[in-house]
């Protein structure tokens, strides 16, 4: 069930962990062990598809009901497409094709007979005149509906999210990181200059980092890809990278400018103000549930995940210490008190009531990184007063306190945790771009077991032994930084 | 863009609607058509798929809201499974498979390539070995997942729903009512006893029943489906038969007691308090898109949708009428202030500031069913008045009053429009069901024009020429009513 391992550390302490292995011992194992530890998802009998349980699930919904709030605010709305893509509207874009042609659900059928073994198999006689794919993603068939919904410079701008599932087959795949069917979100936006178009791509990406930053906890780099790792078919593409406590980045989030090259193919036309037509530009937007391994990479320890206290699934747990059953009545009536006084006043509580072992209880709230534990046993129920851990200190943080005091600074509480988490992510991060000048530098950090990003000077992208040196080490151009306004180019490993 | 039609009634008057063709003269197409005037959704190059359109997504994430909130305050998780069903597991309940096997979509390749004449096909080297369907619904991979989670019976009960795309490959569509892909919501929910999984499906209809009367503001009648109409693999079937406007039904959701038959075919066994293993008793229950199809046909009229004030996508449009530049600014500002401030009391206000023309800006409010109209011209905006009217009501209810009244009166008007939306689809749900004794009755009620649903004796269900009766006459079995306790059946045309 729970309880934490014994372990050797470096410096021949036994230390313990609930989660095994250690971060520092094997980091791709500790990231599923950790995932499985804190109950959020699973993969599935479908290759490549992953369940995301109800713990991960309430998680992604918190990040969904955020993110939605932004992008409402921003005049977007919401509106479903059709999840099947017909093949003559993916061949429109060229590149787009491309990048997404050998990597597809394809429907050929609509019906099912059974076979001559008696199993089923598709029907020879419902075979479908032109194949579908489940949408990667929906340029095209987006693209489309705004051929028909833009007629004059006055519908623009056009601004259009769906939250949905795609998919793109995936021949490795690994939890929330990368799986054949995932879910996001993606904006698609148009708009009557090439100008309005490049703010937008820039506005979502800023908007995004709102989210990340503010909410989640992590810090990003926020910066434009290089030409080999844009978009098919964008013109330019903008992206947040983030760092992992392993030091490999993971694309948190991709912007797009499209130029016309969508509303080119999709022919999304307009009579301008000038009455000629004109084609539109168009942006693309999206963040997925990778996100949230992301902020398992970035926030778990060796004894679990931690959860940022703005979109924890339960930002309190409490956990009654009941030693006979005299005194049981009365702490749990208290406890049920508490969290209901809790609740009214707008926190998302776990009370444990279950009959697990007291050990356990502890141990599942710390796996599943509940931001703050509160213990009360037959004491603190007699004298009014209870005990509380915050996750990310552990047990120096141990308080006992009124239970008014409790309720007036748990706020504050979770609030200095959340500012707390970023800040150490952010050092982390900042403590591991390392200024390089050239390849022979890149080279021997890494071959020298470097650690995190090396930011160089933007000319070294041109440089002919790049791609060698980056196909020796399992490196990838990230982006140029927008902070560093395009002189220098970031490097790492990335997932 | 808008304006009514003029149109000759019944009585030779000239009656002007902007709905064309009016419900009595052309139901479906009156059906389409207000789709179309209110912007809510449209066909897609998909066959049997459609847009969503932002108006009636809006709406949907509303029904959405209010239903989630209900789904978890009986105790349920959200969580999310694969889109995609292995072929062996649609095969594992035999009256499961004989029900979706003829109309699924079927995922049989990975990529696509070019194919000899340039063409995109699906690669014949990336067939897959056992093909997949796009889910229909979840009962198998949900019930293999539960074979998994369910061990004791302290995992019981395991109660699930997510909120998703489905696909059944329909030959005949219509938006919302019957479309190839659609989306819903499915609650698959687990139990230790027959008894248990029995009253969890009957109290999931009662919280679709509190959705359908109290935000949505249709009635509904509950009751249990024939066998012959049961979902394919459960023990019971319950279900809301609601009438629309033409005297048809609309099967507004379901709810199934599916005993242990998916336990049995997806292995969900548990050891009991007996120490003995048992299979699990489980429910399941969905309501879809399709609801909104039944909102439109119950509370439409001739000029347009009209939308119950507790989901409403706008409850209140804000419409300056400016007649010359000079006053232009101070009314344009009133209405400003006034929408704002409507914002803060928790309202949804479509203030509409486009460059529309006045007439456009009101039919483009009474098509979309916004139940408060308000109208502010350049006297009211001296004189600190608005008028306003409500959409159900029309012109006669047309009131100038002071602007704090409307803010203090505003929230009353919206309840007392909702109720009065309920008790009129409640009255023509009543007046429109007919009691009759024999399958002559029967069929001179219909054959002579009659309208709505009959309600017999239920042993009629066993008479030999039923069948044949219902046949000739597109009738169907909608359900046993729960208020008659099995002792009549209920008929009708249907959707």
């Amino acid at each position: 069930m729970s309880g934490a391992q014994a372990k050797q550390s470096a410096s021949g302490q036994k230390v313990k962990t609930a989660i095994t292995p250690t971060r520092g011992e094997d980091f791709p194992q500790w990231y599923q062990a950790i995932i499985k530890a804190a109950d959020m998802a699973e993969n599935s009998p479908v290759r490549g598809s992953m369940i995301i349980k109800p713990y991960g699930f309430a998680l992604w919904e918190n990040i969904q009901r955020a993110l939605d709030d932004m992008i409402k605010a921003e005049g977007v709305q919401n509106a479903y497409f059709p999840l099947l893509i017909p093949l003559s509207f993916i061949s429109r874009e060229a590149e787009h094709v491309d990048g997404f042609a050998k990597e597809c659900a394809v429907v050929t059928h609509h019906r099912l007979e059974a076979g001559p073994d008696g199993k089923l198999i598709p029907a020879p006689s419902a075979e479908l005149e032109e194949p579908f794919v489940i949408r990667p993603t929906s340029e095209t068939i987006i693209g489309d509906a705004m051929s028909r919904w833009v007629q004059s410079y006055r519908d623009l701008p056009l601004l259009l999210n769906q939250w949905c599932n795609v998919m793109r087959w995936e021949m490795r795949t690994r939890l929330f990181l990368r799986t054949s069917e995932f879910l996001w979100q993606e904006g698609h936006n148009a708009f009557e200059t090439a100008e309005d178009a490049h703010e937008d791509a820039m506005k979502m990406l800023r908007v995004y980092n709102e989210l990340y930053e503010n909410v989640l906890a992590m810090p990003g780099i926020m910066g434009e890809k290089t030409a080999d790792e844009r978009f098919p078919g964008a013109v330019r593409t903008f992206t947040i990278e983030a760092m992992m406590q392993d030091g490999k980045a993971l694309q948190a989030c991709t912007s797009h400018d499209l130029g016309q090259n969508f509303a080119k193919s999709c022919n999304i036309q307009f009579q301008g103000r000038d009455g000629q037509q004109h084609h539109a530009y168009t942006t693309s937007w999206g963040l997925s549930t990778r996100s949230i391994g992301g902020l398992i990479m970035t926030h778990g320890d060796d004894d679990g995940m931690i959860m940022p206290p703005k979109i924890a699934p339960h930002q309190v747990t409490i956990i009654p210490i009941v030693r006979d059953d005299a005194g049981a009545a009365m702490v749990i009536e208290r406890c049920k008190e508490i969290s209901d006084g809790l609740r009214r006043a707008g926190f998302r509580v776990h009370f444990d009531n279950s009959d697990a072992r007291t050990p356990d209880k502890m141990w599942g709230s710390i796996k599943r990184g509940v931001p703050v534990r509160v213990e009360i046993g037959q004491r603190e129920a007699e004298e009014g007063t209870l005990t509380f851990i915050r996750r990310d200190l552990g047990k120096d943080s141990k308080k006992t306190v009124k239970v008014e005091e409790f309720f007036g600074t748990l706020q504050s509480v979770l609030d200095t945790m959340q500012a707390d988490m970023l800040a150490r992510a952010r050092k982390f991060t900042n403590d591991n771009i390392t200024d390089v000048k050239t390849l022979g530098d890149i080279r021997s950090f890494y071959e020298g077991g470097g650690l995190g990003f090396v930011r160089a000077p933007s000319s070294i992208i041109n440089e002919a032994g790049l791609a060698e040196l980056k196909k020796d080490l399992s490196l990838t151009t990230r982006c140029l930084p927008f902070a560093d306004e395009g002189k220098t180019v970031l490097i790492g490993k990335s997932y």
